[in-house]
């Protein structure tokens, strides 16, 4: 790869990126001189689970690392130890130093799935936050406005809803900020929805004079299974990065075409050429979607686990929809409301009648997104459905407002 | 003094108490069970040289020693030793530790004239605030919301003025707050422009669980010699308690009848009764204001020398003034802005001419405020003055806008 592809594939699927002339010169001088350069990630230590969404990032840092980068893997240890004096809150977890270890051991098994353990550095912020002090908090909070912390989106929101903003959390993206001081990074990652914490580390770089100023790559939020919420485990639209092979891979299977070429961009390694020639042959009608989506499906379960466990992860998807791809003709129904699977039936016209339906039931000839069923007092809840009777005849069938 | 009348001169001068029932308890409990109670008076440590505006609380103070308090007398040198990480600041002004145990010297020395050695305990917050961490400072923060802090009056103003407001301001009043729950003080002292930072100590020790709530006493800002401003070094209007004796008296006898009553309820320790049977008798022409005057700077100087420096400093100014007391019937003139001395000495009709004037000034017959002066170049700035040609001709001569 020469500097302008690397740049180029650097750029696939970024949401924005703040002097892009820092990195591409870190780059540069990376090959031209052999100097590595520092790569910044915080990670919150409550949540150790790792699911895809995490790995957006941690995909662009182990890019990163084959041309040049030393990740600094932050876990903000610091903060999340901060009991609260009132007693009164419910929603902060408060952490022991065992539970912050306990999960460090977590993250590093997970991450290291995805990044390079050479050129990764495990970091604990306590390591500098506690030297701080009070003092140096206060000449922190000394170096930034109430007015200009007011401007951060979600403060500005609840500022004027008149809703309720600890003065502590004025502080937190300063800690953050403070990191970057500490960990003297030249470039931080992270999603868009930290753009104000993460150009902090700009600022606070200048204002301790660090001597340089970091760079700043955010990547958009993964799309979650559903097709529209960020992917989130509260959600349960995710697919946790140890979850077992099969499911990670029947769980990729089940995204729309659409998402799949968002997921390409965001969590395959191909370049961009090689997704664009994917595309093309999709289009073209060389190449079927769900031949594509198992490539994804194959190359993220060789990631966690191995080109073995894809192989057989495959496999068995395969073997369970066995009937192979669906047929790209099926006709589309509406049902408005919740609809008995007797009457959708009826509905899409693959039977005659209610006991024609019942009979078909009984039968184990009734399928739903290719899984048989046989609860003949099953109801169709919002969303869309393959119905499918025997082995030839199908309908789509989309239920609106069902719940 | 029965406790009624304790109360009655607990309450002399005061501005505002907040929580009363409780002082007159822990009074109460003193005189029924001999339990000594803990007042707070915090003391800025950047400047250790007392005027007579400080030893307003200071005699509130006293007064409560004789009556059960133990004085928890604060130094705040944890704040005063935090520096500026920008280096931009220019009037924070950051002391090191052998400056601000110099300063507590110093203030030792100065307080313990009007304070009981034996009742009172000297600390200083960097104790507590160096233990409680940027963690504990985050808690502490957490306890109290932005909404709120904004309600305090000059942040109220400088925000609405789109004046920066540093988050590190938001922080003083809450490690304030934070020192009454490491102290546990039953009550804390300070003027009226502090009411907000002597609330938040009884917001937190109500947070915290201290099992007390401070009241809070409240004394006015001590009008300086111009009567108009509090007193205040930097406008030059006080009186140092360490200046010279005879300074002192004689600053005294210059200020306003009407200032001296509100010196003697601020700074006397004569009695409310005490001080109503003086007025009585200054209105009933039995007593002559001057008179009273001078027992007034004899108290002060006693206070801060002894029985012997009084009596002399008192002897010292009537020599000087030996002509007694000014005529009652001057007449008044006004200057627009600044004016030179032979000028003024023209427009008030003491002299018939320039050469006059300068003549008188040679001679060393003129005088300013009773003290003679040499300098025909001098200009008269904004104020009030009395000029006198020798023995006989008075003037009284307002210089407006003279700066």
């Amino acid at each position: 790869m020469n500097i302008n592809e690397i740049i180029k594939e650097l750029k696939k699927g970024t949401a924005e990126i703040i002097d892009f002339e820092r990195i591409e010169k870190l780059i540069k001088d990376y090959y031209e001189n052999g100097k590595e350069f520092l790569v910044k990630i915080g990670m919150d230590p409550t949540a150790a689970d790792l699911h895809l969404g995490h790995t957006v990032i941690l995909n662009k840092l182990a890019f990163l690392q084959k041309h040049g980068a030393k990740v600094q893997f932050l876990i903000g240890d610091f903060t999340a130890r901060i009991g609260d004096p009132t007693g009164k809150s419910v929603t902060r977890k408060v952490l022991s130093q065992k539970e912050v270890e306990k999960n460090a051991g977590t993250y590093k098994e997970q991450v290291f799935k995805v990044l390079d353990p050479a050129k990764t550095q495990i970091m604990f912020n306590s390591e500098w936050l506690n030297e701080l002090g009070a003092g140096g908090l206060i000449a922190l909070a000394g170096t930034f406005s109430v007015t200009r912390m007011l401007e951060r989106d979600d403060f500005t929101k609840r500022y004027n809803a008149q809703q309720s903003i600890a003065i502590s959390e004025f502080l937190y993206p300063l800690l953050q900020g403070y990191d970057s001081v500490a960990m003297k990074c030249d470039i931080e990652l992270g999603g868009t929805d930290q753009k104000f914490n993460l150009l902090m580390g700009r600022t606070l770089q200048r204002t301790y004079e660090v001597g340089k100023e970091q760079a700043v790559l955010m990547m958009p939020l993964l799309v979650g299974l559903d097709g529209t919420n960020k992917m989130s485990k509260s959600l349960g639209n995710y697919i946790g990065i140890s979850e077992p092979a099969n499911t990670i891979f029947a769980k990729v299977m089940s995204i729309s075409d659409e998402l799949m070429w968002e997921w390409y961009l965001l969590l395959s390694n191909k370049s961009v050429d090689e997704i664009e020639a994917l595309k093309a042959s999709v289009e073209d009608g060389s190449a079927h979607p769900m031949e594509v989506k198992k490539a994804l499906g194959c190359e993220l379960v060789e990631r966690f686990y191995d080109e073995a466990n894809a192989k057989s992860a495959r496999a068995e998807w395969e073997s369970v929809h066995s009937k192979g791809a669906l047929p790209s003709d099926m006709k589309e129904y509406e049902s408005e409301g919740k609809i008995w699977i007797v009457e959708a039936l009826k509905l899409c016209g693959l039977v005659n009648s209610s006991s024609d339906a019942r009979r078909a039931i009984k039968a184990n000839s009734v399928s739903i997104n290719q899984s048989k069923i046989n609860d003949e007092q099953l109801h169709l809840e919002s969303g869309e459905y393959v119905l499918q009777v025997g082995k030839k005849a199908y309908a789509k069938l989309k239920v609106k407002n069902g719940i």
